[in-house]
């Protein structure tokens, strides 16, 4: 029998890298993480763009020389292939229609606001120099809170104990890791919204030790940026 | 035996419900459109925030009393339904994977870019009066400009007939009624991209006469800019 083989292209600073990390390590899959430096722009050298991913992004996958971009669609290809159970991704049609339901949001909905906040605010002065005005950061921050608010109200606060149900999904990993972005540029979402603040511990634990593995050197990040501050 | 009931909550002016209505249209499903005007604000009505959708957005379908909304969850659950044909979404899970890869790329890569430019230059100032200045203006093109080349390049130009080889899914027709958005801002992609222009008019001709029928008050509106300019 061929062994499966699964290598995971990643970058523990991306919020999607992380989902997929911590999501093949708490099913102990047995796969080899093959980490890209996207500060040094790893994602830009012509192998990984000719070889790996023309879109120049992480996370990828290369599961059997099948390779695969786009953490969501990865996910899904993952499910169909066994990999990931139907505890975390259901088979039930419209069980599975819920969590793609978030899903789909959750692009425009959540990531794309959270993770602007965080480039603007923190990404774009260290990499390229550029300071964004107060006046354009408010526009930004306003944004994320209105995305945070439709999150904790409109997802989280619907008497379910997670987005889907009462028990946890790829759904909420996915949202768990989006939201940990900003923390890095000095907002944590939990420390303002109660209902985001439960779930996400019930997440973080539920994806113990790996979640926080995942999360070491972004919580080293905002520890620095604390004392910075101070 | 119970008939099976489909309504599609739309507004011929949004993408995705341009999408989900070609499709059933072209596959001859029986359903019902339900049309929600959004320029009267019918999706803020508290009766369609209570009872279709507490996102307030279209489309949504309403499957034998089951509410679901998001275009692409939408899709892959009528696939799942067995209302969408294979031919259109494959069940092969490779083939499924680089269809999905695409509708998941294409929510911040494509979608966002073309839908702000119609928005700020052309639904902004209908709708709130509100002018943008030609600095802002241009930093929108620049960022739609980039997600056609991507698109161009990176999806069309890979030597394939269509998005995902050579037949047409859904992936063609959720890009297609995209590139349709920034016509009524003045600017067609087909006019600049050739590889768009070519893969454009097989979309079309394949889901005609849906796609024109679904179209008729876009291209008035297109029409109309036009002569306005003259």
């Amino acid at each position: 029998m061929v062994k499966m083989s699964l290598k995971l292209y990643c970058d523990l600073m991306s919020q999607p890298s992380r989902t997929l990390y911590i999501l093949l390590k708490a099913i102990k899959c047995d796969f080899e993480p093959k980490y890209v430096d996207l500060r040094k722009g790893e994602h830009y050298s012509e192998e990984f763009t000719t070889q790996v991913n023309r879109m120049q992004r992480v996370p990828v996958i290369d599961h059997n020389g099948f390779f695969l971009t786009e953490s969501v669609a990865i996910v899904k290809y993952l499910a169909r292939e066994k990999i990931i159970p139907e505890s975390l991704y259901p088979m039930d049609s419209k069980q599975q229609a819920r969590v793609d339901e978030f899903l789909e949001w959750h692009h425009i909905g959540l990531r794309l606001h959270c993770s602007m906040y965080f480039r603007v605010k923190h990404m774009d002065p260290i990499l390229f120099g550029r300071k964004t005005t107060e006046k354009q950061l408010a526009a930004y921050e306003g944004r994320m809170l209105q995305a945070l608010d439709d999150f904790d109200k409109k997802w989280l606060g619907q008497g379910t104990e997670f987005i889907v149900g009462n028990s946890v999904t790829v759904a909420d990993l996915f949202a768990a890791t989006e939201l940990e972005q900003p923390r890095m540029a000095g907002y944590d979402p939990k420390e303002h919204y109660p209902a985001i603040a439960t779930w996400a511990k019930k997440v973080q634990a539920h994806f113990n030790p790996h979640y926080d593995e995942a999360h070491v050197i972004l919580n080293k990040i905002v520890k620095k940026q604390q004392s910075a501050k101070l």
